[in-house]
């Protein structure tokens, strides 16, 4: 860093994001990607008379995307933001609702862009232990002042929370934010979208990256409020008003709309997931109860740090988090079935030369 | 807003881009944007097989793009980070280098996202009046303690500082950064890109959104030493790691690759610009010296709320701004030919009929 470093940056805590390898030689299994193309109708609508349009902004509104999604989800548009990933919709909720003496509260394990978010924005943040077995107890949060952040299903572990404690958190406080950060909703677990007429204080976040198979695109959106989402956009428009950009407007509104594609691919993902859990176990893995695209297990003779790195020596990327508590365990997307079959061949070998 | 609004929230001030219109009926010379479409290199690297990729993330370090931009200007990678527009990469900006008792000096007159950027961050900001004939004083800014912004040429000015200018502000304290904001650099201003090897305090952004044709592309970019960069950095993946997308990458590479076809854009534009404004001072407009896309301009007959409101009623968008100065001035974008021969004939009906 340089001496020009401001001491509020100096303080930032930045996210390491999963290896984006330039090349495609590894099997990916590392930053929970679907293994699925984009929708049909997406690549339709990515003409070349849509590029040759480029010269012009895209809709700061992103009028036409919030409606696909709205009508999706049975909200009108004034319920939705879309933004460029739901990293920055985030942001924008780690600034409209939180401040001096209003802090955040998340997980100890859990998405490690909260962190990073309240960092950056100089906030309290607290951090509330996953019980022994990585579940979360909403009890924990229930008299928290500030805003609470629920990612659901959380990540690394794949674990739920159920609707009926986030709705208990919801109540509990009326005058208190509840985010709950549902990426990866669409492999399994319960929504609590329907909740967003019930709740004020509800603010929803999904992405496009995961169910979607458009995380290149960067497109995500909250479901909130009306009121809620007004605050969000007040932070856009102070931030980066066009930050969607033309063509992902585009594709994020015709992948919305592909319904069956996008049920075809979420089923198959939880079809891969239950034989690669099965798969995993058979090898003397304990694997945490996931609802998610991706599995977060332990072997009983590697260690995470070690299988992580003989992997990838062998051209197969999993995550793994040097982090207490988890520092066991690696993080495994779900790819295709030939896929999982490689990996499971894999870790075969690695443990047949132990 | 909610009652959930934090109050630093509440402290935004936001800014107010131009108007975009979901159709097509209008002549749009309101945001700056080129009249020409992205170069055929960016048209051909959008293919099929790229958009089928979407499901993969974007590279976060940008690496293509950043080589690119560095082979163009003659710096390292280093020297070099991409965002999610210029926009973007001037937020993380403000964060970086500016903080507490550490404001931001900035025109009176000026691109409105400063202050939207600097209330966003809570930061003290000086608005340094322009001289009567809108001209920037460097003298005002040198002995100012914070972070220094100009763009140059100026919005909506499109007036110039000179590089002799920023190189006193540059050495006058090199405990303090300079931002100079390019984004119209290429329509015949003096660029601030050689000075970056000379001086670690010199952050330079640019955009695409203009000069490239890439406004709906969303990516920009800014040129320092090695240091700075990494700073900016430092503020990126702790907001939004993956900023910018597959498609955007690949065309803003394709974009800078093609010299050729942006210096044929840029000539076309200060072309068009000479005949706008001998069009308009023969139609007793004032116009002000512009190095920019874009004229700031006066009638001596038409307030500028009314010709505004007037070109809108039949069909042409020019941007007004209803600020102490200005009131009297629109900034009219340089479209094509046939645009700003449309706008002529539309003023001199308008003058017609008073």
């Amino acid at each position: 860093m340089s001496r020009f470093l401001s001491p509020e940056a100096l303080r930032c805590a930045p996210y390491t994001p999963g290896e984006q390898p330039r090349d495609q030689r590894y099997i990916k299994l590392n930053t929970n990607e679907s293994p699925f193309p984009p929708s049909p109708r997406v690549l339709e609508a990515l003409s070349r008379a849509e590029a040759e349009k480029l010269y012009l902004y895209s809709d700061p509104t992103c009028a036409a995307l919030n409606e696909a999604v709205a009508r999706r989800y049975g909200l009108g548009p004034e319920n939705v933001i879309s933004g460029n990933g739901s990293d920055e919709i985030l942001a924008f909720a780690f600034r409209a609702f939180c401040g001096e003496g209003k802090g955040a509260a998340f997980a100890d394990i859990t998405y490690g862009f909260y962190e990073a978010q309240a960092a950056l924005f100089g906030l309290e943040a607290k951090r509330v232990p996953l019980r022994e077995d990585f579940s979360l107890n909403v009890e924990d949060y229930l008299d928290f002042p500030g805003t609470v952040v629920i990612a659901n299903p959380n990540a690394p572990t794949g674990m739920t929370v159920s609707v009926s404690g986030i709705r208990r958190l919801l109540e509990r406080d009326p005058e208190r934010v509840v985010i709950v950060d549902e990426a990866y909703v669409d492999f399994g677990a319960e929504s609590c979208v329907p909740l967003v007429r019930e709740y004020e204080n509800l603010l929803v976040t999904q992405t496009m990256s995961k169910s979607r198979s458009l995380a290149g695109g960067r497109i995500g959106f909250a479901l909130g409020s009306r009121e809620l989402i007004a605050d969000l956009n007040r932070v856009k428009y102070s931030f980066n008003p066009y930050s969607v950009n033309r063509l992902s407007l585009l594709a994020g509104a015709a992948a919305m709309e592909d319904g069956e594609y996008f049920r075809s691919c979420c089923d198959a993902v939880q079809k891969t997931r239950a034989w690669t859990v099965k798969a995993l176990e058979e090898r003397g893995f304990a694997v945490l109860p996931s609802s998610a695209n991706f599995v977060f297990a332990k072997s009983d003779r590697l260690p995470g740090g070690e299988l992580y790195r003989k992997l990838k020596e062998n051209g197969i990327l999993v995550r793994w988090f040097d982090k207490d508590r988890i520092r066991d365990f690696v993080r495994i997307t779900i790819g295709s079935r030939e896929q999982m079959e490689a990996l499971a061949e894999e870790i075969d070998r690695l443990l047949s030369v132990l």
